[in-house]
């Protein structure tokens, strides 16, 4: 039986290699997406994000338990974008409950950005697609870090969660501020801390100033490495849920990503023409040479290269 | 006097207002910097990154003032990702110091992703250039965060300078392992603190783990919030642009930079052409609708918008 038989069985070796596939740019993995992409559109798809330390795959492992209870499959994506040079993505497989690992209904996938030429965010929408098809029921994409790449993956969540913990300093109090509008759901995590219930407040209030939205993000506590607060976060996901697809939004947000999933691949066809077509690859190289002698500027170079590119 | 003219006389105001309209997407941004672009390639562009809660702005500062001792014009460019939406990038400008904003010698701006269409690492390349022509001798490119678009920004310096703290955590200490690779140089800051031993040591021995290679990053220790540690840190930096200079390595990534500025602009204009061409856009939009319908899939639809592009 080939690949995209077995994956559209819910085989995860299947699923490991597509995605293997995709992020090492072999076309193997484009095609079955390309065969299989009618299948997909079924899985819920759960963003976790917020700074290192603040306990985001504690959180995630035991959301996943609690999905499992309903008998629901859940595949969880562990990115980590920063580790585009060593092969990275140890950290989701590092601290990984081995309860987990070895529950068929869990499908668990790290990814760093080992020499996929798009950077991560772009390997991320096409293996979601991947374990989607694969008859994924919750696909949870979980990030590391509080960066433009982290902002760019939790695009293509459905419901993201932020999770914070008290008491990270004035700097991640700076970086809150920047990344409230990604969260759908915030959670303090560690709420045992000192300062838990002032890190709600400061949330609330940051909420507030925000202003009028049709969803106001709930603001809860959790002590994730005693499964506390887990049943109240999955309740504000199903809500959040609701929210979604009765006000159309959910609709919109699909909408999006398929426009922008399209042009992604335009934009990786046409480098690639740029660079293998005969005539503009020498003409780039020979502006490379003009730049770097200050005799000529990229503006011009790309206009001109731009010429030989026509639409009809 | 023309906005242009201005900048190459070192006019900030000149240059903050070509920033903003490169930011906002005018097109007068672009103008001004292909008309003067051959006065650009004299600044040295130095990278400040690492987790937040490092000291990254101390640092900066510091380093700055002592630069600023040679006589040299300095930059800063505070680069805060994770300001996505809410306007940003007020990290920059609510640490720095005062006697810094006041000297004439020093140019300092903050820039979010607002509004920027492509990305604010995308942004942070022409704004390097603007400083660059405005007559910057040493352009300092200072992130927050520690994701995939921090890695882009710094690929714009030619020496990057890894700021870390000692006890952060585990899960930092893995992300350290991630971005090594980045660091030509590396700071454990706040050397005063439990652990600062510990922490060079880790770093040492990641580097040695790392292998053999023609510059072997030094890891120094500093207090910036005491000025201690600055000098060293100055000596790192010349030393590694001397290597940069001797290896031909300088030269390598200036080559590597213009030919990414290139096909950066040719992404950007094949991406308005496709937005904007009647007949592509039309098609854009009908896939939408086809593929939301599970009638289509993106990879036929970017193939066939992709034939409506023609290189000749």
């Amino acid at each position: 039986m080939d690949v995209k038989a077995k994956l559209l069985e819910g085989n995860k070796r299947a699923a490991a290699r597509i995605i293997t596939w995709i992020e090492s740019g072999d076309p193997r993995g484009y095609e079955c997406l390309k065969d299989l992409y009618a299948h997909a559109g079924h899985a819920y798809v759960i963003g976790i994000t917020g700074p290192p330390g603040a306990g985001k795959s504690t959180l995630t492992d035991q959301l996943v338990k609690r999905i499992r209870k309903t008998g629901k499959k859940v595949s969880i994506i562990a990115v980590d974008p920063t580790s585009p040079f060593t092969g990275g993505a140890i950290l989701g497989d590092r601290i990984r409950m081995n309860d987990l690992t070895s529950d068929a209904g869990v499908f668990i996938r790290s990814m760093g950005a080992r020499g996929y030429l798009g950077g991560i965010s772009e390997a991320t929408a096409p293996a979601i697609k991947v374990l989607d098809i694969m008859g994924s029921d919750v696909i949870i994409v979980e990030t590391v870090g509080v960066g433009q790449s982290e902002i760019d993956i939790v695009k293509h969540a459905d419901t993201t969660v932020m999770v914070t913990v008290p008491g990270l300093g004035d700097d991640i109090q700076t970086i809150k501020a920047g990344i409230m509008e990604i969260g759908d759901v915030f959670v303090v995590n560690k709420a045992d801390r000192d300062g838990a219930k002032r890190t709600v407040l400061e949330l609330e209030a940051m909420l507030d100033f925000n202003g009028e939205s049709p969803w106001r993000p709930p603001v809860l506590q959790a002590i994730a490495q005693q499964g506390k607060g887990i049943e109240v976060l999955i309740e504000a996901i199903e809500k959040h849920e609701q929210f979604l697809r009765e006000s159309g939004v959910f609709e919109a947000h699909r909408r999006r990503n398929i426009k922008s999933e399209i042009l992604e691949l335009i934009k990786k066809a046409v480098m690639i023409r740029v660079n293998d077509h005969s005539e503009t690859e020498q003409m780039l190289d020979a502006y490379v040479d003009q730049i770097a002698a200050h005799e000529q500027n990229p503006f011009t170079a790309a206009e001109q290269i731009m010429a030989h590119i026509q639409f009809k």
